[in-house]
């Protein structure tokens, strides 16, 4: 069984959705496989639109968004969890930046670092010179990440991981496979489990 | 506790929903209260669309909706379930019928057998000699019903449950409500369960 997270370190529920996902793994034995792939992309090749721009005109919807957020980090006792400010933060450097990670094998702790410098402390993480300073604060040789990040190869490698998505039925993110099975949003991480476990019967 | 689920007979996920509600009322030994609304007056106040409308466009989008929903009826075993094929159905005088059905004392058989003209032998229910043999198959006096549907007050009183939900927090149906936790979908049920099941301790 594969099970994999289709991620964009711009969307707050990509950030909740991994602050759950390591307890996930301990119930239920199989580590999740992390795709990075660009939102902006997705949204592009599919004509969808971000919610919080496809709801701004409609009463109640995006405040009951608001709630089923506090909501989850609730149940879920997410402690850590701050808004950024910045937000939208455009996140295409960043998203290079995980495939230049997984190359040089530091992408684990990439993807736990700039998720933290994204919705823990957050910063505005679509400025350069912020990034390469977040970047160096977590440990990493941020000059040698975001050359690499730079790379006509790695840039092809997420543009093909986004098209790839979309292929296979995503809209979104975050977005969550079991196999072939497709789940949207963080709220679906209940179910996900329920697959996973169901699978592994 | 009061539980309230907000409901417009158009809605295939009303219908759904009041297929697995019974189950839930017996495992939590508490009623929903079900309260008329009219779905198309929502989206007027909150200036929403239903997702049909609103994702057309979007690829990807309604398929996984409807994936989500065999996920649904799978899931709870919901054997009788049919798309309506003269969806959408403009379902102002079966709504305004629910209130009269509720001054004449029939309300829950009303809903059930509408439910089951909408959703399990689908018919075209807003032409109005379909509802009335459809209402009168069922065992009603669909001419009294009718033309109490017309009153200005049951007209008026349906208006007031509308508005007064939007002003709740109501942006769609179906909407379930736990005193004033507000809970949009049917996908909520598993949490409204929750919420009642932790009201009562």
């Amino acid at each position: 069984m594969r099970v994999e997270f289709h991620f964009d370190f711009g969307s707050p529920n990509a950030y909740l959705s991994h602050a759950v996902i390591p307890r996930i793994e301990q119930r239920t034995g199989v580590k999740f496989a992390y795709v990075p792939i660009l939102l902006g992309g997705v949204f592009k090749l599919t004509n969808n639109r971000s919610p919080v721009e496809a709801y701004a005109g409609v009463r109640n919807k995006l405040p009951y968004e608001r709630l089923e957020t506090e909501r989850f980090i609730k149940q879920h006792r997410i402690d850590n969890y701050q808004f950024n400010p910045f937000f939208p933060v455009n996140t295409l450097a960043l998203m290079r930046g995980a495939v230049a990670a997984q190359r040089l094998g530091v992408f684990d702790r990439y993807v736990d670092e700039v998720f933290r410098h994204m919705w823990v402390q957050p910063k505005d993480m679509d400025d350069p010179a912020v990034i390469g300073a977040a970047l160096q604060e977590s440990g990493f040789d941020a000059a040698k990440l975001l050359a690499l990040a730079q790379d006509q190869s790695v840039k092809d490698e997420l543009a093909a991981n986004t098209s790839q998505s979309v292929e296979r039925g995503t809209f979104g993110a975050p977005t969550f496979f079991v196999d072939d099975a497709i789940y949207f949003g963080k709220d679906r991480l209940r179910d996900v489990e329920e697959a996973i476990i169901a699978g592994r019967k």
